[in-house]
């Protein structure tokens, strides 16, 4: 590691933001009103991007189809529509896709290798044709703000906002590179894979050994540590794609600011979970090792007991125990301690939960964000996952006919 | 496996209907109005049980104490209160129980090896004075279907009705023995243990080793394939207790019985989690290995997206294919099949879900039970799981204040 300082900057322009790319969001008629339902991102220099995709068995189409045909090769388009997730479709959702691909590459024949990703309704065939018909109100020159922002908001499903965000770096040598990205969540968010759709562009000019390494690191801590139901769905993925035009690169500076943007978007999806009011962090402590720490603090960020007494502001103390005893992690209870934020509610087998702490640990979660401590005191790993309050709106949004 | 004959009839009585048992429920002022919520049972004569608990690392005081003074030993009290767990509650949980119990033999010489079972609250010391003044409303001799129908409303905590059940096995050779029993349920009803509080008597005559192997053989298929919330208590416990006073016993006979017993009581106790309006059977067939088949199974029954569908009659068999892809099980697009009832939704690759099917699918879905079956075919294996679907109510109760 070298010692070249950096500094990062927050800047406006989502996916548009790097130099060399270009996105929009526009309306093909899937979702109501004329709102934005179709976007696309196109790079005047293609690149070989890298992606992960959901552990579901059952991969959608649009995975299936870059798998066979795009992964590997420079691609420099992405299209992307919401309200059909083109998933237990067979073969029939991957002609689909060929229908709608080459239709798009005659239109534009600057395209090569698109790439297709959809989210949302499991088991219908894609309308191509609305799809296709949208494509007249494409401008790929476009890489406003603006436009940025119309792509974010065009990804949304259940999203009750769009999700994107930008940051410069600027290195000692007066180099910067810049990274920006969207995301779209809500639902559906299982900690243990991509979990949603995400799109990450750079001008970094980072080797792609590096961009692998940095963005399965980054996945660990961030989309791979939150839950919102614990549903892993058939769409699942993350692409990051890297086009070298600045020039510039720094690894740390490249790690640092990828962890910023991949754990602001990450809260932000678990924040904007189904009917969520409140981001809970589940830090664990003093595990045996790193499996058990991460088993705990999902086994909390999963547990209904737990997420709906989070809900009810209730420090409910027994039910995080219980879960912690009931994920098969060892622990002990004369060795475990509980704190809501700084507030211990037990102490290796103690109990300190009078009526003061109650009421001070209730008034914590109250806040539309705090964190629990569990010291399994049995280690020394640690790991922390990030959850959502499970509340009435949760239902309403899932049971609602075909949400 | 002989080819006597034999009658299963259904009876009265619940725990007090086999001969030599007899229980009731007091109030001891752990519920307010005076509700009942303290229960025994005693028997005239000691028997060892055989008993199955909770997985739970956090093993609650009752548990502890008697695997670390009765295992093993004759009993003929087992003293049930609710309200409070009597868990996280380390030596002194445990000291509480001898109080408790010490008083109880000091008050009833008759009692021997008492056992001590409670739920409730996780992390509150016991009100051990509250109990023990309870005693002197027991008449250990009563045993009527009344009294046991007392003892089976005050072992409820948040169940919205209580459950209990009795039959009496006639032999070809005029001998009949009988079963009765009384659980309590709703929430933390998590499919891999005993799962909740279970009662069950008999004067079978039956040898210990049958009644491991038939208790162990119909938990696999009952109390251990039911989900409400995939939570799992510190609590949970299943007691058998034979007394053998009826001299009478048949293998076969007294299976199918116990089997009758456990399904009706697993089944009542999802029909009854917590704000349950239906109970749904998810049959996974053609599985690889029977541990496949529970995997898929039980995913079924624990996916909050399948669950609030249920709730919402919403036949978005999307969500059960997504939730069988992301259980890890061996599973191919090509070759599975969802049916809803008779109606094939989903058939090797081939969606059938046009608007008339879709209607038919929701009808059954308006249904209190139905199920729901789908074919890997992959294998043989298969299993079945028991789910309740998950509504507005769920919340309600276990987002109000320490529910």
């Amino acid at each position: 590691m070298d010692t070249l300082t950096y500094d990062i900057f927050p800047i406006e322009g989502g996916v548009c933001a790097p130099c060399g790319f270009y996105a929009d969001g526009v309306s093909a008629g899937f979702k109501p009103d004329e709102k934005l339902d179709v976007a696309f991102i196109y790079m005047d220099t293609p690149c070989e991007p890298y992606a992960v995709f959901t552990t579901n068995r059952f991969q959608a189409a649009p995975i299936r189809h870059y798998l066979q045909e795009v992964s590997g090769k420079e691609s420099n388009f992405v299209l992307i529509n919401t309200k059909n997730a083109n998933a237990m479709t067979g073969k029939a959702g991957i002609e689909d896709i060929h229908l709608v691909l080459e239709a798009l590459k005659q239109q534009f024949p600057q395209i090569q290798n698109p790439i297709s990703s959809s989210t949302g309704v499991i088991g219908v065939r894609l309308d191509t044709q609305k799809l296709i018909n949208s494509f007249e109100k494409f401008t790929l020159s476009n890489h406003s703000t603006q436009s940025a922002t119309r792509a974010s908001e065009a990804i949304r499903t259940t999203d009750s906002f769009a999700k994107q965000i930008a940051l410069r770096v600027e290195l000692e040598n007066g180099e910067s590179f810049h990274i920006g990205a969207m995301a779209k969540g809500a639902g559906m968010i299982e900690p243990s894979m991509a979990t949603m759709l995400c799109f990450i562009t750079t001008d970094a000019q980072i080797p792609q050994t590096d961009l692998k390494e940095l963005t399965d690191k980054n996945l660990h801590t961030t989309f791979n540590a939150i839950s919102v139901d614990g549903d892993t769905s058939t769409n699942d993925s993350l692409f990051v794609f890297a086009n070298g035009k600045s020039g510039a690169y720094h690894k740390q500076a490249f790690d640092n600011a990828l962890a910023i943007i991949m754990k602001k978007l990450a809260t932000d999806i678990v924040k904007d979970g189904e009917g969520a009011q409140k981001l809970v962090a589940f830090r664990i402590k003093g595990a045996k090792n790193q499996q058990d720490a991460i088993c705990a603090s999902k086994a909390l960020a999963n547990s209904l007991l737990v997420k709906t007494a989070l809900f009810g502001s209730d420090p409910n103390w027994g039910r995080i125990a219980s879960t912690i005893g009931a994920s098969g992690v060892q622990a002990y209870e004369e060795r475990l301690k509980i704190l809501i934020e700084d507030i211990c509610v037990f102490d290796c087998g103690t109990i300190l939960f009078d009526p003061a702490t109650e009421e001070k640990a209730s008034k914590i979660m109250q806040k539309d964000s705090f964190h629990i401590t569990c010291d399994l005191g049995v280690g020394d790993a640690s790991f922390t996952a990030y959850a959502c309050d499970l509340g009435h709106q949760y239902v309403k949004i899932n049971s609602d006919y075909r949400s």
